[in-house]
């Protein structure tokens, strides 16, 4: 037993259920991506998240111990395949060095936290098409001299 | 000559004569995340915007015609070394696969096209800390079978 | 169970049968090309298609159910050790500037989109050696500024 | 001085000469698509061709004779960084296999050439957008039992 | 089941029997480099050799079609760690720019294909110890403008 | 001053001057394969034959000498970008284990020298279309228990 | 001009004064770890500590500008071959999951910040050989829901 | 049964008896951090150590003499992908060669042993938010001439 | 069952059954370097060493056959991650090029046979602490025109 | 000025000279090993060393003072290509395990240093062709708990 195992029966529940990530969020009562991210393995949920999310994927006692348990978290691989989550890669080779002129200009030196973040996805209606739209948030951390 | 070499040099100009990209975004018109890309060598510029960027960094006419011309785009290192620009592929680690589940809930299969795209970087005061706000937009493109 | 498991049935079960990826897609009356690349994990099906491809490789309700979600696509390794498909990535070191001046001087800055894209592969005859024939159609995306 | 420089070279002079590929191609007499890879440093060209290419470019005699020496070619990055370039990598990853299976199905064991090969790149006038065109024809290369 | 799993299970099969791959060409009636890189996993065999092979190792009916399926060819390593095949590729960076001067000097441009090609080993015997002799043949392609 | 400067001068030296390697290699006396692999820096060579080739290609006495110190030798590239080049890689991902089997099935364990080694590139006419024999041969290295 | 070279100008300099990194960081009043990170080029210094190291090292106004601008920060280098910096990065390697599992049981989810962050480097004596003492101290920055 | 299966049994047993590192650190007797390293297969355990650890975890005979056999040790990917594992990562990229200059600068040519090398990780309160401490002491050891 | 399987299993037999590769190696007759090499699946063993071997770890009649077929050698991690096995590395990365110099400067131009070689590790007394003494000696092989 | 540019001048009067590393290690009256290894830029000299260096290869006061500080040390290719170096890295991947093994169960928990470390290259005459002999003497260093 891992917590890659337990994403993955997490995985194949919602898919046999026909559950969405947005119903479980709404149960668990925080943001679908803070909790999409948690069931994928990213995150590390209180026991009473634990609860309800084991509830609705049928997990045991066990498994919903393993999602209390803080997790290795990140993907592996260097250049990701996938033509969604690539654009994302492509964005920071194309934007990386705007971001990080601009963010410099406004903020002096440091970054923009990836850990006190949040993160929103919402669809942007548009005549020419809807968009995909994110908003990130992340207190920026200054460097100090000591 | 090539545009790296122009991408230099504007540099170089900017710090010797202390400019601000934000300054240089309202000579030319256009948003700062998109003309600080274009200083960078990311974007292509037109005619009049090249000459309002070269007349700023007191480019060669020659140097003015290489900023029209599309460069090539992105960075080649797999994974970044800055600290700044590391934090978002590291988003793209912890947060991918949930942007990926949470896109196709909303839209179905296809992606956020990275091309139809625009992005904003601003300050969000908190009293904790002000924090950085980045807001991505950008067309959904739906696979489709033929 | 996933997506890739259902993948190696399929073709398992294709092998044992004896039967075409040509005669599959004119039974879901869709081009070879798409139904290939779906039977291959690389698109996802509609209910009434993955029913079709279901009765064909013998697939239960939940294998069917995999083919309606969408997949995570695209190849892992940087160069493909396979002679068939190492041609077509050696094409993109030789070629690739090539398309990339080209497609910029007829259409100006911007990609061809690998979303809204089709494919096709026909015998072209000739009496020095039969040919292969790949049209490819790429929806062009120009970038804009904003 | 070696085949780079002279490429090199010539990317300036059409820059500053503002030339286009397609007159280069006619003024040659041979399809835009071979001669821009040609002039890019991946073909090798005649005697006659490499005179009238030093023509136009305003090369050296030495830098015509380079042009007629077969040439070191290929891209020597795995993963392409420009997203141009990368979506005809992504579409590798993602069509890959099926072209494998549909030659294979089509052919037997064997591949497409990418010596005895051609290619045309061409614009598809489409009212939701123009599309990029591309025809690939490559001559079949069986497999034999020895 | 797939081509690999049925790969093993030769190589088991014929140390268990103490078998030689020389005899099992002689069987086939073909070379014994074509049959071990065939019964290796890297050729395509006719259904009446699939049959002769498939009885000297005892293969079922399903693994003996699996043989006549076009398989994934290529090792995936890029420096290969064995000895004896690692020597094999570093004769290509000693000699590598050597067989492209010389095929080009002599052939023009092109290569030595690795698909209409044939290869033969054998001992050539030596006072001074024995030595692998090694003849490849392949057919020259040209690359032809148009 | 180093050995690849000295490989450089003698690339541009042969060609400017039209010089083909064979003739090289018989005003040094030797073989065109292990001559044109000396001129490019993989092999060193005796004082006597330095200065032949160092009167072909005018070189100075200090790049005469540099002829005579063992050279770094091999490419550092994993995977060979060239097409010529490549197909010798892919033909070691395609029959390296195949190379293995047989030599150890005929000399039991050991290796090809690479380095008690020699190799003749030599046309093989053929009504099909001529075709590029390559002949390698390397004494058999038995390992041995102590 | 960028920073890469006054970084280089300051080790040259450092060298052929024979100056301490401890007597320059005693001069800007600040540690000498920070101080000698910001001279290697991953800090960025105040126009006042620019100047005194400027003084020292005897740079150009220009020179001394670009220490005031935020740099590009980190190695590129996945794995350091220098000794001395291996054993860090070897210690990751031992003891990276022991450090993950103590901060984790002491703080919870989370990370120490490697912004917020100090560091020092003393001798600790020791009959058997004095030792290396290395103290960082960086804030625990908590993962939390949303 | 290897030493990862006994680690993987470790962690597991740890987790749903809901046991803390330091307390089995307190019943082994020694530091946490050496302790957490053991169970985690980077130490060899004595054999007393190792039956305390067996009885703990509930490990077998034959799993306790694995604890006392010499572990392979070290982490394998080059570049953590774990956001607390990897800002050790970067501040070797920051502060990597900082220490290399202090560390000479001290103590002259040589290295800080890895090995000879023990660590201790405490809170630190602080009213801005309590830090992680990590002190590291390793024997300095000299190059010497010979 | 393949090679790997059995060495595997014979490393498990080990250190359950407490015995010790210099007494392995004496009851073979061999040294303990060439039968520890050959126990961890290094090297083959003759019909009689693996009857010796298969009694000691009670191996069957196919796992012995096993042993007497040449393997795959060679690790394949590029950089070990091991302490002890990465100092060897690193040796080569510090006295890679004195080696290639001080034996080119005694034999000329070739190689230390990695073949033809025997190893032999010995504890070296010392007051200051007890060294690691390994001897190794290789044929030396030299290039030859040709 | 920078220690690689004074290795290269040393290599480059080393060869115009005819001068033997031998020869210079006796002048400096240490081991060939490391005075080889010190002017490669693999050690630190002391101010005599460096000035009897200085004098043989003609090296300027600041390049010699360049030879008295601390070097970044070891090679940065993963794999090497010169087939000299190389056969040690070979020999590490077939005999790395066995090390490994061995000096554990001479030592226990521990390696050999690489930095208390000498080494020996010496030529083993032998009627079937000399041989190279490398002797290596490190200190052993034990893990050791805390």
């Amino acid at each position: 037993m891992n917590r890659m195992k337990v994403t993955e029966k997490i995985i194949a529940s919602k898919i046999s259920q026909g559950l969405k990530w947005s119903d479980v969020a709404t149960k668990v009562g925080l943001s679908k991506e803070w909790v999409t991210a948690a069931c994928l393995g990213q995150m590390t949920l209180a026991d009473d998240q634990a609860d309800i999310v084991g509830e609705l994927f049928d997990l045991s006692t066990e498994e919903r111990t393993w999602l209390t348990v803080v997790p290795y978290k990140g993907a592996t691989s260097d250049t990701p395949a996938d033509p969604l989550i690539y654009r994302f890669y492509e964005l920071i080779g194309v934007y990386g060095p705007t971001l990080k002129e601009l963010i410099h200009e406004e903020f002096g030196d440091g970054i923009m936290s990836a850990i006190d973040f949040k993160m929103e996805m919402a669809r942007e209606p548009n005549p020419n098409g809807d968009r995909v739209q994110i908003t990130m948030s992340g207190k920026f951390l200054p460097y100090q001299s000591y």
